[in-house]
């Protein structure tokens, strides 16, 4: 598989949502495959919540892709016949331009002063990509979770450079479940003295603890009530395996260690970023959400998992059901994936088969 | 009303499931009504995770009972017939002995030093106590959630001494995802600098950004998503009402105002201490529960709420089916409560009717 990681810079900047401006930002891209002649074989993959531009192959320092078991030669997303684009959302920690990023004006650290980016500005960034990239069309936009939202909203805002859209375990908005929870998270990070506002780089120091904490619960919310049932039930862990002595049972040390690793990897700041845009996104901004898909040209595929509660199949419905009102080309599909919302990650026959016939309709 | 409220004290300790002894302890409790003269009409209240004895009435310091719609005269539990005995649980932090109590051996704060103390414990401390109030036999014992979980206790440990059991939004154990969740809370609270290995007390400091972390966490899983959907849905707080600059949707607002409100009204290791009780909590104590509650003889109750995903009906019929095993005189029933887990504590006509027969029955 042909694989390239290139950065690419944009030097006029973006306006965003938010009235604010970046006055200039990059973004880190791993592509797969090769631009066809007729450049019609272009694929974006977008990522999900503390994904990365790393979606495919290995890496020393990334690990395995996010999505590599439908991205490859062979795979679902068949890098023999498309060339995949992802690229490190604007605000991230992977490369693109975030909070840990120097500031140019001020050679230090934004911290704190890193603008709130949203769903729409990393689809409008990623149109600028696409135009540096001299991609004319999208023949697919693709994602999982946050990834589906971004999904959804190119739809939204870009009809005429989107073929097809995938929108897998998303939602056109969050509830206030899923903002109740966020805000834990973001209240255990803020609350950390390690985090100094979010000028923590400026103090040579990290709010670790925090972010642990946070992700902690986010695992709770990724995985299904059946799953950890099943996986950990009432089981106590062993003392020899124990990641902290206070354990006591499986689903804990479970957490514990998960909480433990993610806490150096992420940025704090990109974390708190990256849930406000999750909690912010509202496709149908505050309307009906059929009147926001009268535009929309792109065939969509829709897909749910009975055991995910953080994006429940409903969230799935809703947006076919604008769909329909609009007689736009709509698939939707709830499947059984056991891992709750996580299901979005993990290949199954069905599910590969799914958009493995998508991609190709 | 007649209303009392004493403390009572234990010279002689108790023995603790976990192998540890507390020397001597206090309980306060709270009695409402008088008992009759053939000492029947004892009516036992178990309180819930944050709860106290403090059930019915106002109160200067505690405000309005926790389960005021339930108990008073005229009441589904009728103080004109009843006597009503409520104690705040070993551990606890409303005048019964726990953490925050002076070790009477070392003139200083329990702290971290104060043992694990379990539902078990709790129903064999009640049992103490009704020795020392002469109480021969419970004609009721009832609670809600944690307190459900000891009025179940108390059915099996006590046959002899308790003629009917209500269970209410409780479980015979927690789940994994309950255990999760209590987990993040006692995180949250572990990493607070200012917990000090639970030894806060000793450097003058109290660890209360990590009590309002878990806290907030803790009112998600009461609430149901529909009643939040319901209640706040995607709408944004006002500038003028927010309690936080950073807040922005509603839901959130609702959380910081909860969780700070209650962040300086509860001891960090009671909190720690009372979701340890929970989670260890195992009624089969990982036997089959038909088999343990084959000595059962007071009649049950068992309440379920759809809308509580903490403890979800269907661990409420766990129990019945047990019960209908052992040919217990049981009868379960899931209402409608609209507040999630914290249906239990809103009276509704069925609600009440069904608590007011059973206890006439």
């Amino acid at each position: 598989m042909k694989k390239d990681i290139k950065v690419f810079g944009f030097e006029k900047g973006i306006d965003l949502i938010s009235g604010e401006k970046l006055e200039s930002f990059q973004l880190k891209v791993e592509t797969y495959g090769e631009l066809n002649s007729t450049k019609s074989n272009a694929v974006l993959v977008c990522h999900a919540f503390s994904g990365s531009h790393h979606v495919a192959g290995n890496d020393d320092e990334l690990g395995v892709g996010w999505w590599d078991q439908f991205v490859g030669p062979g795979k679902p997303i068949d890098t023999n016949i498309y060339f995949v684009v992802c690229c490190n959302n604007l605000g991230g920690c992977f490369g693109s331009t975030g909070p840990s990023s120097l500031n140019p004006k001020t050679q230090k650290v934004y911290g704190s002063t890193f603008p709130n980016v949203g769903v729409t500005d990393w689809v409008r960034s990623q149109k600028m990509l696409m135009e540096k990239m001299k991609i004319p069309c999208w023949h697919l936009v693709i994602g999982g979770s946050l990834g589906g939202m971004q999904a959804l909203e190119w739809a939204i805002q870009f009809p005429k450079f989107i073929k097809k859209a995938g929108i897998i375990a998303a939602a056109a908005n969050s509830s206030p479940q899923n903002i109740a929870m966020n805000e834990v998270a973001r209240e255990s990070i803020k609350k950390d003295p390690n985090y100094c506002d979010g000028n923590y780089a400026e103090h040579g120091v990290f709010p670790k603890n925090g972010i642990k904490t946070a992700r902690m619960l986010g695992h709770i919310t990724y995985l299904s009530e059946e799953h950890m049932n099943q996986r950990f039930g009432r089981k106590f862990q062993d003392d020899d395996t124990k990641v902290f002595e206070d354990v006591n049972f499986e689903v804990e040390n479970y957490l514990q260690y998960k909480g433990e690793k993610f806490s150096s990897l992420f940025d704090a700041n990109s974390y708190i970023l990256m849930t406000k845009a999750m909690d912010d996104y509202d496709a149908g901004k505050k309307r009906e959400l059929s009147s926001i898909l009268k535009n929309v040209e792109a065939e969509l595929l829709i897909i749910g998992f009975y055991s995910d509660w953080l994006y429940p199949p409903e969230k799935g419905k809703a947006i076919q059901i604008a769909a329909m009102n609009n007689n736009i080309k709509s698939s939707y599909i709830v499947l059984d994936g056991e891992h709750g919302h996580d299901s979005f990650l993990f290949a199954t026959d069905k599910y590969s088969r799914i958009i493995k016939n998508f991609i190709k309709s």
